[in-house]
């Protein structure tokens, strides 16, 4: 899995910040999550092509999470795209960006798919063979989700070695990565531990923002192992998160200690702060693994 | 006048290119001209506030031209606006962003204006003691406008000498500068031009985009100061130009040409060219005083 952050600021534009939006790559998948304005642009400045996205997730419609969509659907039809786009967001979603489609007189060649979220209890909302994405119901000014993306467990791996001595023939791989016991050459049943190991353990990354503190979401992401917290505030303005529905460094660290989770990204940084490093700080009093997002940092987990 | 250029490219973004917008200082106003994706921005980075700007003028609802406009209007909530934002735009935009609004449930303070234009005539939008503004009807794929900015007749001025030579009482000079003969302290009639002289001639700015090539906007433009007139294409793609309803910069000089005005400035390049100097050349052989746009450049004129 590769997390590229595009965006990690709140809503204040400035010169040298951008709004939030993320490309999980997971699985030959680019999953796009969020779209700020100007996401199209950094999605250039960082070389990811835009025939790559074929999934998009939106958590919620303040304008600093999806003003950016438009434009990038807008530039996928100038640039030929066939492929579908499917979008993942809150009910109106679809309204505006059709009724922006019709007064431009520009429909798009290529299907957009919109797959509009209603549900204020946890769903699955996209699934394959290999990854699973489920959405985590946040507490914002207005209807928000978070998004869970999980592995699914792969095949068991085989031990080419004890393959070959067990003398199993090579019609059987299938079954061996599947966990079956088989039948080898001369009738002897293999058990399936003694030729295969376990697959790698699957991995999982949840992003939640924006939402005030909300311990509601600790049994959705137990255990993943990346978890993307919003921390727009310090604790010297805590009296700002339940009113504005963001969370402090604090909160996000507390959520990642009781979801036990193996690193917190922070992120959403409110503008009125000028050393990021303060949140860290702040979190690592209730949580050690912390890491702080900013515009371009890749994580690889 | 000072023209600011925001962004001058057509609609494909790239990391180091603005699509349209401009910010046109014309007697204490900041009109803003278009606003593409990244105006915001745009604004910030060349450091023109916010809450200068009363009027946005849109030509049309592509977005390369408007798709910056929420993020602006949300913007300038955050920033605690109270003065009215004024907003001429082809009917539609104001049913866009009431929509996007509401989904966000993010409401302006202040109160939006829209003043939805849906003439095929040039009509004049926007007067007050020293400015008008009249739309440009244009020839594009939808309802589109360009703007005609016009300076009133200015006042007449007082030569000092002339006027306290001529023992004029004070309490006149407000109709001298409004061009008429006055009484002096003898009763002798005093002649206007013997202690005025003419106001200084009024400027006046036309901005065409986009738009095909279109000789019927020649009798609303003739002898405007500056003409910023799009030229997406060079005459190697003139085939491109009617089926996309845009001008080359052949064409846009030709209007130039054909409306006397003072001076072309050219346009919403197509980003396929890398040398923008071929558009001059291309120009210059039918008319002489022409300029290329770029984003961050400021005309005074």
């Amino acid at each position: 899995m590769k997390l590229n952050i595009l965006g990690c600021y709140s809503a204040t534009p400035r010169t040298f910040t951008n709004p939030t939006a993320q490309v999980l790559e997971i699985n030959n998948h680019h999953f796009l999550i969020d779209c700020g304005e100007g996401t199209q642009v950094q999605l250039r400045r960082h070389k990811i092509k835009f025939n790559r996205i074929k999934h998009v997730f939106i958590s919620h419609l303040h304008g600093d999470h999806c003003f950016g969509l438009v434009g990038l659907i807008s530039t996928m039809r100038l640039l030929t795209r066939e492929a579908d786009l499917h979008i993942y967001a809150p009910k109106g979603l679809k309204q505006v960006i059709t009724l922006q489609m019709k007064l431009a007189n520009s429909w798009t060649d290529y299907q957009l798919v919109f797959h509009e979220l209603t549900s204020t209890e946890s769903e699955l909302i996209f699934e394959d063979d290999k990854v699973e994405v489920y959405t985590i119901p946040l507490d914002h000014r207005v209807y928000t989700n978070g998004f869970l993306f999980k592995e699914k467990e792969g095949e068991r791996k085989l031990d080419m070695n004890a393959v070959l001595n067990a003398d199993i023939d090579v019609a059987y791989y299938r079954k061996l990565k599947q966990g079956f016991d088989v039948l080898n050459n001369t009738g002897e049943i293999i058990k399936n531990e003694t030729v295969t190991s376990a697959p790698e353990k699957p991995k999982s990354y949840a992003f939640c923002s924006d939402t005030a503190y909300k311990e509601d979401i600790v049994p959705l992401i137990t255990g993943v192992d990346v978890l993307y917290h919003e921390s727009t505030f310090l604790e010297q303005h805590a009296q700002l998160a339940p009113k504005t529905k963001h969370s402090t460094a604090k909160e996000a660290a507390k959520i990642a200690s009781k979801a036990h989770v193996g690193k917190l990204i922070l992120g959403h940084y409110s503008t009125r702060y000028d050393d990021l490093n303060v949140f860290k700080t702040e979190a690592n009093a209730y949580f050690e693994n912390v890491e702080l997002a900013d515009d371009g940092k890749v994580f690889e987990f």
